[in-house]
């Protein structure tokens, strides 16, 4: 299994990004999209356990639009094979000096790079 | 790509029991075995960011054996294809209210099913 390989890895890093753009403009179509449309699909937020898309997807709908800016401070992106990878970061929101971490597991369906897991945290101080 | 094959799921579901039992008794040797031996593997845990197979060595070598045990109250494992998969756990430490959450990230290498990305957390309250 490759690890990397550079076109894989490239795909990933443009669905990544496309994924951060969205959630910081709080374009919540994009967001949705990126999602795998499953039962299977889960996020843990900061602050609640969300099992489905639908659940995701109701979630997103309820949010407050402001105060989704943030510093992305690192970024660890790998791939496995042409099909599987994981994109992690560690984050900064303006105001606050907890350091966020997103964990997001990818997976290329037939119509494209989708998040089947996803978690969100702030580290304990 | 099939989704939960029963054999795949199978597999996964017992290399995430051996890691579960593994951590509750502190059995580092397994818990190492366990994961990808990687600088390219990552795990944020509840109060540090490691990266690299050796960091997360590290960290474990240091840590108190005792307060490792936990109740698991949900689990949700799903695998894509026959060498990747997600285990997501919400669990419980006795004497906290604080709901604590783990994904892991697996896939199957020539040794075996290995964690690639770990993520753990305490829910905010």
């Amino acid at each position: 299994m490759q690890i990397n390989d550079p076109a894989t890895l490239a795909e990933l890093t443009q669905a990544f990004a496309e994924y951060e753009q969205a959630l910081v403009t709080n374009d919540i179509a994009t967001l949705d999209r990126l999602f795998w449309n499953s039962p299977h699909t889960l996020r843990y937020g900061v602050g609640e356990n969300l099992y489905g898309f639908e659940a995701i997807q109701e979630f997103r709908n309820g949010r407050p639009s402001q105060g989704l800016a943030r510093t992305v401070t690192r970024t660890a992106l790998t791939t496995f094979g042409s099909d599987h990878g994981v994109a992690n970061i560690e984050f900064v929101r303006a105001g606050s000096e907890r350091i966020g971490r997103q964990s997001q597991t990818w997976v290329r369906f037939d119509e494209g790079w989708r998040v089947v897991a996803a978690h969100v945290s702030l580290m304990a101080g």
